[in-house]
């Protein structure tokens, strides 16, 4: 459900409703009751699913009309306002994630999506994960991931994201960049459902232009990553010169590009894909997708926030999870 | 003229045949004229210019219907071959630079707009410019200068551009910064006819966000260059999250956005301006634009290169030396 006092209710309640949700799957929302009752009357939605406890989830029967809902948390409207940053919203939105990752490790559900946390108010509860991604890789064990968005128009793949622009190059090593393409390698076979065409960017202006600019970064990196990735099989073309690489005429060519650091990644992405794209972490034994977007405190509960990236982070979820054998539950 | 053996002949050649380009001035090409002749054959335009002598340069008359000419080389066919990097004309471009930078100084023309030179046969040719901006501003002996791209939809203005990538941090200063603000409000003043909007972009993932990502350049530098300019009478807002600047919404609000490094700019500029983009160098004491595309050498004297770049430079360049009291010839 993400942050409660953000975007997040509002925008499972608008999947909740949806028909193209909950003909293809049985939405398990894990979230807090009072806060979704508050938030369906603030935003004139319905509101109507099996409240279940958090304990009783290993006994629950996810199937029928109603979606399911995990009663995680039990928010009291001093703790949860609108748009009102607080540790006990932290608290509880990790709590939801924590939840959400034991039932789909435990093959309870088949795939997680998320809603909008706030990373201020995870900091406020103190907890230390920068965000979602890390958290989903610490809490299920996963030994590499790393984060990819996806939309119609372009998919994006990332090296480094949540790190400052200076650390970026000593992350960048031939280990990481092959781990990456390897990565959005598998993932795009699945998506697509055949052999993907990836293109990988280069880190300096033009690609370096043969050596031109930067310390070689192409050449020694980049170069062998690839050519590691080629002879395991992976269609893979680069280093691309990034201002060139998202031309129509460019990106087209490719099923997804694999980026070296956020902003290579993102400005495109969020100019192709502003409302609709999905954040998808890759690397992990389940399956997770989330919208591509913040809490949006300043719209909270006022009905407004458009459900575009979160009905499309489903609809990725539900590829991914219909491709793929989900994990068998343990016994 | 560019590169002989890219499409810059060409691109002039449509220039100099265009009604609107003549109607509003009269363009002196610096070129050669053998090599005019025989792009003029080989994509069937007309070729009909006052020729003239770099030599008589200082006598010559512009004025009347006829374009002009200047001959600054006299390559032969073993010299020039389409799509061919060579030293003869690498040396060849840069003169054709240095006889329009002369002329411009002196008053006898009003602006100079360059179309693409190959940077490797520069290198060939022994000049150590690692492109035209800087080549422009050594040689009017500005003490700073940097580059804008212009379009329609957007204009961005570069703190630094061919850097490599781990080089920008070390080269963002308060003076650095200020500098490449002020050059870009006083551009935009003189395009707009009026005071301008800016924006500056951060540079860690979004904008740092309160000094979660990154070394606190945006506090340490990009802060108290904003408060300086401001200062001085420029309205300038940031830093901004990269990957949110140049949605539409945001970069709409601003005359031009100021960014850190090349591909920060040049990534949205070329994916909102493919091929109608104007390169502008600020901080000289003439007018110079160019064409914002490469010599295309593998489309070369085909007859198929779009001149649209070329021609909203020349566009670029007829506004600003309309609005700016030409510098007067020497005595």
């Amino acid at each position: 459900m993400g942050d409660p006092a953000g975007v997040g209710p509002e925008l499972c309640l608008r999947a909740l409703n949806c028909a193209e949700v909950v003909e293809h799957c049985v939405p398990v929302l894990f979230g807090d009751c009072g806060v979704l009752r508050r938030v369906a009357e603030a935003t004139n939605q319905q509101f109507d699913a099996r409240e279940q406890a958090l304990a009783g989830l290993e006994e629950a029967e996810f199937q029928g009309d109603l979606p399911a809902l995990i009663c995680c948390s039990h928010l009291n409207e001093a703790e949860v306002q609108p748009g009102r940053l607080s540790v006990e919203c932290g608290r509880a939105s990790f709590g939801y994630v924590e939840a959400a990752i034991g039932a789909a490790r435990r093959g309870r559900v088949h795939a997680v999506v998320t809603a909008p946390i706030q990373k201020e108010a995870w900091h406020l509860a103190g907890l230390s994960y920068p965000g979602h991604t890390e958290a989903f890789t610490a809490l299920t064990g996963a030994p590499r991931s790393c984060m990819m968005q996806t939309s119609d128009p372009l998919t994006v793949s990332m090296v480094t994201t949540h790190v400052g622009y200076a650390e970026v190059p000593r992350l960048l090593t031939v280990e990481r960049v092959g781990e990456v393409i390897s990565l959005t390698a598998q993932a795009m076979r699945v998506l697509r459902g055949r052999r993907p065409r990836l293109g990988l960017c280069g880190l300096n202006p033009h690609a370096g232009e043969h050596g031109l600019f930067g310390e070689g970064e192409e050449e020694r990196i980049l170069v062998p990553a690839m050519e590691q990735a080629r002879r395991s099989g992976v269609e893979i073309e680069g280093p691309l010169p990034p201002d060139a690489a998202f031309l129509l005429h460019v990106r087209e060519r490719f099923d997804a590009i694999v980026c070296l650091y956020h902003d290579q990644g993102h400005i495109p992405f969020k100019m192709l894909a502003f409302d609709t794209g999905v954040n998808v972490t890759l690397g992990l034994p389940i399956i997770r997708t989330s919208v591509d977007h913040g809490t949006a405190f300043d719209i909270a509960w006022k009905g407004v926030a458009s459900p575009n990236s979160l009905l499309a982070a489903i609809r990725v979820a539900l590829r991914w999870a219909s491709a793929r054998q989900p994990p068998a539950p343990s016994p």
